[in-house]
C-alpha cells in the first residue's frame, strides 16, 4: 500500500481534533483518513463542515466501516468502556489499531483485548503521547542505567488538570461510573499512570489511596486522589492529582541512593551523588556530612511530537518503515494502577496488592454502575480544547 | 535586673553551640551566661576549654543550679524525654525558661508541663527558631488573610535531613524508643510539624501514615515517613520526610481556591487567582478554561534570625522590652502531630483522629521502650554541626 488508510471511530474531542488538525492538514506522512464513524448524526454533520470530505466515507456503525474494505487501520476514540471491545473487533479482522488512552476501564476487559492482540497479525498501539516527551524518555534512560542508584522514592504532584463543572456536563457519559468508569484517574491521569511505571521501570506491589468523590464538582466519581505506592524493592512513592485546583502543579521527583531526578516546568534536572548515599552513611565518621552531588543535567524539553508522533510512527510501522514505538498491550499497566488506586479508595484506604483481583474490582464497579446517574440519552457536545491541555504538558 | 542571667542545662550539640557561639561571643544583647550544667564531667571540661569561664558557675545537678540564685532563666538542652520535667522544675521556681524543641515526647507530659506554665509567673518559650523565617511568616499572613481563599491542599516534602549511621551512633539515646522516643519525626521534624499548623492556622482532625523503622540506617525508630492529613474544612495534605536521602528536597506548597503558595529554594512564590476557582468552575461555560492567575509575589528570604532571634526576644521579653514571640505552650501542637503520625504508623496506617488518645499513645510507646536497645551508659559525643543544618533551611 502507498499510504495507510485510516478510519476514525468516534468524533468526540479527540477524534475530531485528529481529523481536523492532523489528517485534514496532511500532517500524517504515510496516512490518510478514508472513513469516519459516529453513532451521532450531528457529529458526522459537524465534521463534514470542518474537513474536506472528498474521499472519505461516513458511517454510523463501526463494524460496517471495519468490513468495508476502505480502511487498513482504525483510531478508536470512543468512551473508555468501549475501547477493548472495538479494538478487539479490529484485531480480529487484522485491522491495525490505535487505541485512545486508557486501554479500558477494568483489567479483565483489557486482558481479554490483549489476548486478541496476541492472536492478531495487525499492529496495536496505545495513544500514550506523553511517552514521546524527551524529558520522560531521559528520566527513564537514567533510571534504567542505574544513574540514580537504588530507587528510594518518587513524588508526583499532578494537580494541573483543572476542569470546570461545564466540562463535566459536556457529555452525559463523563464522570459517571456507568458512562466513564471513574474520574480524574481514568480520564486525565492515564498518561501519568502509564509514565509512572514506564519511567520507573517497575509496577508497585501495593497501593493505599484516599479518593474523594465529587469533592470539587457535582459529579459522582473521584476528582481528588492521594495514593501511596510501594515497590518490591522497598521504594515508595506518592501520587497526587485533582481536577479541582488551579494554578496546578506538575512536578515529578524521583530519588535514589545515587542521586535525584526532577521533572518540572518543562525541564529536567539530574543531581548525581559523588558516591552511593547508603554506602557513604555506613562508612563516614561524620554525623552531618553528605556524599556531595553535582547537577549533571539541567535542560529544557527537546522533541515532543505527542499525538502526531504516535500516529506517524504507527503508520510508518504498518508500512514496515520503522519499529512500533509502543506495544498496545502495555496499556494494561496503567489500567491496573488505576484500578488498584480506585479499589483502595473504595475500601477506605485499605492496602490493595497488585495485580488487582479483577473479579473483586468488577464487583465493586458494578455496584456503583447500578446506581450511577449516567444518562445515555444526553446529548454530548464537542469542546474547543485547543491550547488548553495544560495537564498534558510537564 | 540589667541583663538576664542564663543557666544552660545540657551541653550536647545545641547547648554547646549556644554557649560558644552566642553567649561567649556576646551576641545576646540583654542576656549573659552565668551557669552551665551537665551530668557528664567530660562535657563540663570540654566547654571550659571553649568559652571564657569567668563568672560562670558549673553544675552537675540542674536543681542545684536552679536553686543557686545565680540565674533568672534557663535553657533546657537535654534529651527530649526530660524537657517537660525540667521545664516544670524551672516554672515552679518562677525561673523563665526556653525549651529546646520538641516540647516533649508524648502529649501527656507536655500537657502537664503546660499546666505548670499556666500557674507560673515565669515566661516560657519554645525554640521554634524557624518561625523567625520571613518566608514562613509571609505564608502564614497570606493564608490567615484569605489570600489563597479556602484551603485545599498542602504538600510538604522535607527530605533534606540526611544523616549518616555515625550520627546515630554519636549518642546512646539517639534514635531509640527509650532514649529519644522516636526518629526523624521527633528529632528532625519538630520544626516542620510546628510550622505546618502555624502556617496553615489549623490542626488536622485525622492522620494516616506509613512510618518505616530503620529503613535506611541501623536504628530501631522511623527514618522514613509519609503522612496524609485531613482538616476539618475538608482540605488534605501530605507530609514526606526521611533522613535517608540526599540530595534532599524542602518544598512546601499550599493551594486554595484563591491561589497557590510555594516555598522552595529559600524563596516564596504566591500565585493569586483572578477569581475563586470553585466559583469560576460553577459559572464558566467553557470546560477547559481557568480563572487565570498572577504571580504577585516572588521573592527570596529576608530576615531569619533563627535561634539567636528566639533567645534575644526571650531575654528582651523577660526585661519587659518587647512581647514574647512564642508562647511555649504551643509546643504541644507539634508533639500532638508527631504522636498522631507515629501512632498511625504503629497501627499499620490506620486512621488516627486528633487529639490523640494520650493513654493509648503512652501504652504503645512503653511497649517499644521496654524492648529498646537504648544503653544509658553509652558515652555521647558532641558533634561539629557548623554549617550542616541543611534541613533547618528552606
Amino acid at each position: 500500500m502507498e499510504k495507510v488508510r485510516f478510519g476514525m471511530i468516534g468524533l468526540g474531542n479527540q477524534g475530531s481534533q485528529y481529523a481536523v488538525n492532523f489528517f485534514d492538514k496532511e500532517l500524517i506522512d504515510n496516512g490518510v483518513l478514508t472513513a469516519v464513524c459516529d453513532i451521532n448524526p450531528a457529529k458526522i454533520q459537524a465534521i463534514k463542515e470542518k474537513i474536506r470530505p472528498d474521499g472519505i466515507e461516513f458511517y454510523d456503525d463501526y463494524k460496517k466501516m471495519l468490513d468495508s474494505g476502505k480502511i487498513d487501520a482504525a483510531l478508536v476514540e470512543v468512551p473508555h468502556y468501549f475501547h477493548p471491545e472495538i479494538v478487539t473487533e479490529c484485531l480480529k479482522r487484522d485491522i491495525h489499531v490505535i487505541c485512545e488512552k486508557p486501554a479500558g476501564v477494568y483489567t479483565r476487559q483489557v486482558r481479554e483485548m490483549n489476548e486478541a492482540a496476541g492472536k492478531s497479525r495487525a499492529l496495536f498501539t496505545m495513544m500514550f503521547n506523553q511517552r514521546t516527551n524527551s524529558l520522560y524518555q531521559k528520566m527513564r534512560e537514567i533510571i534504567a542505567s542505574g544513574g540514580i542508584g537504588k530507587l528510594q522514592r518518587f513524588t508526583w504532584i499532578v494537580t494541573n488538570w483543572y476542569r470546570t463543572q461545564s466540562y463535566y456536563e459536556s457529555g452525559g457519559w463523563r464522570a459517571t461510573w456507568a458512562g466513564e468508569g471513574g474520574g480524574v484517574l481514568i480520564n486525565q491521569c492515564p498518561h501519568q499512570l502509564d509514565l509512572l511505571q514506564w519511567v520507573l521501570g517497575a509496577m508497585p506491589v501495593s497501593v493505599r489511596a484516599v479518593c474523594e468523590y465529587g469533592k470539587w464538582h457535582d459529579i459522582e466519581v473521584e476528582d481528588d486522589v492521594t495514593a501511596f505506592l510501594r515497590f518490591e524493592s522497598g521504594a515508595t512513592g506518592v501520587f497526587i492529582t485533582t481536577t479541582g485546583e488551579t494554578p496546578g502543579t506538575n512536578r515529578f521527583e524521583v530519588s535514589g541512593t545515587g542521586g535525584k531526578l526532577l521533572c518540572e516546568n518543562d525541564c529536567i534536572k539530574y543531581y548525581k551523588n559523588r558516591c552511593d548515599s547508603i554506602e557513604f552513611s555506613l562508612t563516614s565518621d561524620k554525623g552531618f556530612a553528605t556524599p556531595g552531588c553535582d547537577l549533571v543535567l539541567d535542560e529544557p524539553r527537546g522533541a515532543n511530537p505527542q499525538h502526531l508522533g504516535i500516529i506517524n510512527n504507527f503508520a510508518n510501522a504498518v508500512l514496515g518503515l520503522e519499529p512500533l514505538f509502543i506495544d498496545g498491550r502495555e496499556g494494561i499497566r496503567g489500567v491496573e494502577l488505576m484500578n488498584a488506586i480506585e479499589l483502595s479508595g473504595w475500601k477506605s484506604g485499605a492496602e490493595v496488592t497488585l495485580p488487582v483481583d479483577e473479579e473483586e474490582y468488577l464487583d465493586y464497579l458494578n455496584r456503583f454502575r447500578a446506581v450511577s446517574r449516567f444518562d445515555p440519552s444526553a446529548e454530548d457536545r464537542v469542546e474547543d480544547t485547543s491550547g488548553t491541555f495544560e495537564g498534558a504538558k510537564i
